[in-house]
């Protein structure tokens, strides 16, 4: 790469956001600690953080929450849709196909106010863990549970996927984790629904390019490819064998370093807990191990700091997720930091557009056909 | 914008590529002047030229042109779905749609290898015109045309939304307009592409990040705007009058003005002659004249020159296009651009993620709701 070209723009500040800080190892969204947010929280109100720069008073949140669950249904053409899809389709490309096609039904879309755009926003919220939950159900060949409202998002969606509502702690679990994942600055995707925002795309065409971009496996991919090697090794005593002569051979592991984080991933600590204290109940303690000691050989060997997906993988496993799945987990629960981004570009807008270095063949002279 | 952030990444080279170059004005293909392929070349020729970095021979054409026709036909379940879409959506949010349901249903969809990638390139050049003559036709209630393999993407395209073949000239200025728009290296919905790429995420996920992005109006939907603006003035005696209060106003006038050429868009000239050409056919001169009245007065009072959008409006009009369809052309115009993009980020790939400036507020402290 020429000294005159910024490969993968590492280190360039794009744009200026008010949504989420990274400072010396420390996650902020709208200012507030992850780690205080992640304690205290809920997902709910952390969107509503995300999109109003304010935590919310209690009847803004009942507005918030009543409008959100007003939300909780999918439009019968979207329902008809899932189940005409093939089953062994990809997950996140049929997440990508049903959320596109959700733009076509909205009851607003010709109306581009910020109102309508913000109830746009509070719609896709509600609705894309009900498209999760359809596509999973769709894939086992079961049929589509309705939503119950008296569940708040996390608990919501586990009771649309099994169709039982699932016990406190494991739908706390779920919450905390959407929050860790709710935003994180400008990450690939949000940054894709933002150079699509900047061209004034309508927000489902923003969203629709924050999942096609999350889908990659060096991104939202990574957390199923780390927790299918967590199972792949199975036992403690088969991770160094495992890990080692990969390292060796200059594989990439999945789970581990960010190109933001140099000394660990902030969310990691909370995780590590809440994983820890459900595998214990849930007999997976083995699992752990198995994650602590690739943790330690990364470190010694790579000087690389496991990241989110690395235990977030793990969660979604504990909470009985299929792996398939877990990338549109990713989605639905990075939704919230989507649509701060999308309004905020919006609202103080200019064109995203770098330029490339040209490092082709020039002057060629174009010959007919018959003369090649 | 403070100094240590870069609006909009103008000017910042964000990565080397060896597809288009933009120098002094002058706009080359894999270094073939546009001009030279414009007169010379076809879409399919430089669909192959974008695609392979070569002109082809007599026979690697011949076996391209067949892989290509081969694919002049939409599976049976994307033919349904566009009959069960709303007829008055957004086309554009419609080919987002289609466009992520077509890898639904690939033949290869577990196929990554780089002969498959090409092969589904080749797969979407070919079917991403007959979506977009689908649309017109489901929009107007019309049934939808098969495709005759003895045309060209361009003739083909017209067939297939006219329900008959059209005549050589109208045919050949298609085929220069998609040859004009065909690729322009890092616009935004390529960069996107190239995001989404850079994650790993498979070509339908690229295209349809590129699609979403293209359709806001500062980008594919501004040649629409343009000639929107054209036909309101309609007659040369009008234009001054409409425009010298909306550039007072400080009004964005679309079609205008480009960052990347300050002296004018290489692509202007060519198809200024072919749209006065087909005008005069048409009998639609007068259009040409407050085009022109229009390019005078915006060189005059702001300094701008027309883009490629101002014109290729026209154009589109003149092929008796509806506006609304405008932005989908655009869309199967770039294909072959983006699918360049796409190969050429998989083939040496970095992911893209720059970062933001912070400048909301800090060190908030969590509250709970009962005491807000």
């Amino acid at each position: 790469m020429s000294i005159d070209s910024h490969a993968g723009l590492a280190d360039i500040k794009a744009l200026e956001s008010s949504i989420c800080e990274i400072d010396q190892g420390k996650l902020s969204y709208r200012g507030f600690d992850i780690n205080d947010l992640a304690e205290h929280s809920s997902i709910e109100e952390v969107s509503y953080l995300l999109l109003n720069d304010a935590l919310p008073s209690p009847h803004e949140f009942k507005d918030f929450l009543a409008a959100l669950k007003a939300e909780y249904s999918l439009p019968r053409e979207i329902v008809e849709h899932i189940t005409h899809v093939p089953r062994e389709a990809n997950p996140m490309a049929i997440l990508r196909t049903l959320v596109s096609s959700l733009g076509l039904h909205d009851p607003e879309h010709d109306d581009h106010s910020i109102p309508a755009r913000y109830r746009r926003g509070l719609r896709l919220l509600a609705k894309i863990p009900l498209i999760v939950a359809a596509i999973a159900r769709h894939h086992d060949a079961r049929s589509i549970v309705a939503s119950n409202p008296d569940l708040g998002i996390a608990a919501n969606f586990l009771h649309c996927l099994y169709g039982e509502e699932p016990d406190r702690e494991t739908a706390h679990l779920l919450d905390t984790t959407l929050i860790l994942y709710a935003e994180h600055e400008l990450n690939a995707s949000a940054f894709a629904a933002r150079i699509s925002a900047a061209t004034r795309a309508d927000t489902y065409s923003c969203l629709v390019a924050a999942i096609s971009t999350l889908q990659g496996d060096l991104h939202g991919g990574a957390n199923q490819r780390s927790l299918e090697m967590l199972l792949t090794m199975g036992t403690v005593t088969r991770v160094d064998e495992y890990l080692l002569p990969r390292l060796k051979a200059k594989e990439i592991i999945m789970g581990f370093g960010h190109r933001v984080y140099k000394n660990g991933d902030p969310r990691v600590p909370v995780l590590r807990k809440m994983c820890t204290s459900l595998a214990e109940k849930k007999n997976e303690m083995e699992l752990i191990r198995v994650a602590l000691r690739t943790e330690e050989i990364m470190l010694k060997e790579k000087g690389l700091y496991a990241n989110v997906d690395f235990y977030s993988g793990l969660a979604f496993y504990l909470l009985g997720l299929s792996a398939k799945l877990f990338t549109c987990v990713f989605a639905l629960a990075r939704t919230p930091g989507y649509l701060a981004h999308i309004a905020e570009q919006r609202n103080a807008n200019k064109l995203i557009r770098p330029r490339s270095v040209y490092v082709g063949k020039s002057n060629r002279k174009y010959t007919s056909i018959s003369s090649r």
